[in-house]
């Protein structure tokens, strides 16, 4: 078989990542990146990404006219989180008769968000013959596929309470800001009230759960609160004093008939305990889940995303989820 | 929607308890039951399972008959494990037009242990436009599904371990008796001798995770061996003396390109340590799954059934396998 022509639109940290996970399996050849910092632009993508070869490879910011060169089967499009962001971009690459593989949180689920973004994609997906969908660790796995997975040996399920919990202490400084590490109490409420800041994909994952399992959604509350420091912590890039923020603690609650059926917890922050992945499900039969110390996210994005090329070129066209998708597993040729 | 028409074929412990499963989806309707044993033919399902109400659903021994008199979308298959002897039924209800889910260990991934079986079934499901497929807890879910599910967030894997440890003491006699409580060690190795001895399905796990990552085969090994009671231990059913076996430790290894690749250890024994499944996997990222106390096999095999039935329907026609379907979960509606 051919290797699948993959392009990769954004260049950012997990961009960079995503070409090297590419540049390792035969079945994947990287034909093209797409950046829109004007700084990436026509350099080889081996340069941005700080290998020491160059790949061949240039990076361009007219995206049309190069994925109309480039003529790849999947785009890896790795750019913003939220829908309204990423709309000319999906429908750039729609038109260029590309399937994409997107990491946009907002796009694991984007149905009830934004019905009229995923009515668009979708039409215009099937005008086109291509598949479009959107994954990673988490949305994409942690919190929706994997108990939803482990849902597939119960006769009953009553509820589902889903853990992640992630230290950023040897994490990156962007994850850490990102989870409001180092900031004061005032400063986290006042990044709360842009609507701007928090883990993006909770709501998704959760009601990408709900739906599939056939449980309409009652009522959702969710809750983002500091996590704050009782001594110093330091890592590698910042000192956080007591009383600061050393991370978020987001809780989504979900009911049905009356019901809690899901809880979602994360905890992202500097020095967090006990670090892990954990799935409890009550049903029949009951049994907990636990992964210590956690999948780690960066990779396991990267991976996730990786893993859905050989995937999307088999769907049907459309905007597709992963719940729709074969189950997922690592494509290692 | 109309709720699917199911027929259970086999009505033994786990059959039986499909049908208290089945009644309790308001989306599956039993429209039958078939059973060779003339002591449960024309009887009502209800009684033969133990229900205080009588379901106005009769238990056949004339399979095709009965089948063309009830015309079943979906039939749940739970007779034997092994594929020759499960041909001739396999082939009644696919020439009666209906999908086939079976609990038969070996029709997990029968592709090569019988080539000409899987020919036969696959052509003959294409002929009539159904989808046949065999799946449960193991296999079907902890050594093969949930693992490669895990290696969805992996960009390499090198090596996948997976134990599951079964305590038999509060199970049923059955599950005692079949992995060799109160034999001598004698009598134990009789038994293996038989060739039908053992946990059945483990080869079928290892192949289905091999080719599916890739992975030609260049090695297995399988050992079967006794698991002594170093002290008296008492179950509801029997005693077992110290020296005499408690169970079964089965263990099959894998190697790919010189390499151990992967590691299926099956412990069932009664007053097992430990009991659980776990998934350890080697790659980027490395991580452990664990399920405390295990996964309760009864129940999750025949939820497993139970949840691929509305997936099976929607199927490509043919043999078709866990691995080509969407992601499992439970169909509770």
């Amino acid at each position: 078989m051919d290797p699948i022509r993959v392009v990769q639109f954004g260049l950012g940290p997990i961009g960079q990542a995503c070409v090297k996970a590419l540049l390792q399996k035969p079945g994947l050849k990287l034909v093209g990146g797409i950046d829109v910092d004007p700084q990436k632009a026509s350099k080889d993508i081996g340069e941005i990404c700080g290998l020491n070869e160059s790949l061949g490879v240039t990076v361009r910011g007219d995206g049309a006219a190069a994925l109309a060169e480039w003529r790849p089967q999947v785009v890896l499009h790795t750019t913003q989180s939220f829908l309204d962001r990423i709309e000319d971009q999906l429908t750039t690459i729609i038109r260029a008769g590309a399937h994409v593989v997107s990491s946009a949180e907002e796009l694991f689920y984007p149905f009830q968000r934004n019905p009229g973004f995923s009515q668009h994609i979708d039409t215009l997906a099937k005008q086109h013959g291509v598949a479009v969908i959107g994954t990673g660790v988490n949305p994409g796995f942690s919190m929706d596929i994997l108990p939803l997975c482990l849902t597939g040996v119960c006769t009953e399920v009553s509820k589902i309470i889903v853990t992640r919990v992630v230290d950023t202490g040897p994490r990156r400084l962007q994850l850490q800001r990102k989870t409001g590490a180092g900031l004061s109490r005032q400063e986290f409420e006042e990044r709360i009230a842009t609507g701007y800041f928090g883990h993006i994909g909770l709501r998704e994952s959760a009601l990408a759960v709900m739906d599939t399992l056939g449980w309409p959604v009652e009522q959702i509350e969710e809750s983002i609160t500091p996590v704050i420091a009782e001594t110093a912590i330091s890592t590698h890039f910042l000192t956080i004093e007591p009383q600061q923020v050393a991370g978020l603690r987001q809780v989504l609650r979900v009911k049905n008939d009356g019901q809690e059926r899901l809880v979602l917890e994360l905890e992202i922050s500097v020095g967090a305990k006990d670090p892990r992945d954990s799935v409890e499900i009550l049903g029949n039969p009951s049994f907990s889940m636990r992964i210590e110390g956690g999948i780690f996210g960066e990779t396991a994005t990267v991976a996730a995303l990786v893993n859905t090329i050989p995937k999307i070129i088999n769907a049907p066209p459309g905007l597709r989820t992963m719940m729709e998708l074969t189950v997922p597993y690592a494509f290692l040729v």
